[in-house]
């Protein structure tokens, strides 16, 4: 099947400036400030996106060079199929987070709870939409064994 | 910057066979039932996604030409920014659906709530994980003017 091509929109700036010091997800990174500076050319895109209070961004995990089938997560001791997992190691190294967004001033876009390292690729934002977002009851999946073990 | 390609992993079955019959967002889909017919050669990545409820599917809008900087979503009057809407006429052509997972049987991957075309390439899927992907209290953004003129 043939191969998909996107450009980056913008490039995600944030605090962390490896991997490694990157938080695992948006809730770990609390109150962490992030600038989304969105290509020129995108800005008209940005159009009634400051009135929502949370967005989705999807982006390049650029540092990545495996595309690996199965990973051992960070603070984990097992492996877990990759499609299983948010881990960057994936067949496309695509990443997802939800984000509270504070401002939008031209084509900067200001966002807290930014769990992403510095000098992402930014693919696409999308409004965070809780009828369609939202999982009420939604289960923890193989999450749940941590809690388990206790 | 440098252009980023994905390699479909899959296709999504549906039984929506153009985008005018298609729901436009998951919950409107109800119980629609899709197929994920994930490539062999991902089988592997898929290990330990049953145990999860609901999963996040990203996908590629293989149907859309246009790449829109504003768009007037279907239902809607006036026209907003791209990003600012779920809409498939965006800089990069990605959706983004939470559906409920109802079975994984080798390669296959059954859910509910579909609300893509048949045919649809698939390009990631990722465990919905509620404590990051939740957001509670957050808003309609510009859909709240929907309820306001009702």
């Amino acid at each position: 099947m043939k191969a998909i091509e996107y450009k980056p929109i913008g490039i995600i700036h944030s605090p962390f400036q490896t991997p490694e010091e990157t938080p695992i997800q948006p809730r770990a990174a609390g109150r962490a400030m992030g600038q989304l500076e969105v290509f020129a050319e995108y800005e008209q895109a940005l159009a009634d996106l400051e009135r929502f209070s949370h967005i989705i961004l999807i982006y390049h995990f650029h540092l990545t060079r495996e595309r690996s089938l199965t990973v051992k997560p960070r603070h984990e001791d097992s492996r877990h199929g990759s499609l299983a997992t948010r881990a960057a190691e994936r067949p496309n190294p695509i990443g997802l987070s939800v984000v509270r967004l504070e401002a939008v001033d031209g084509a900067n876009v200001i966002v807290t709870g930014i769990d992403v390292v510095d000098g992402t690729p930014l693919i696409d934002i999308k409004p965070f939409v809780p009828s369609v977002d939202q999982q009420y009851g939604a289960n923890l999946g193989w999450l749940a064994d941590r809690y388990d073990a206790g």
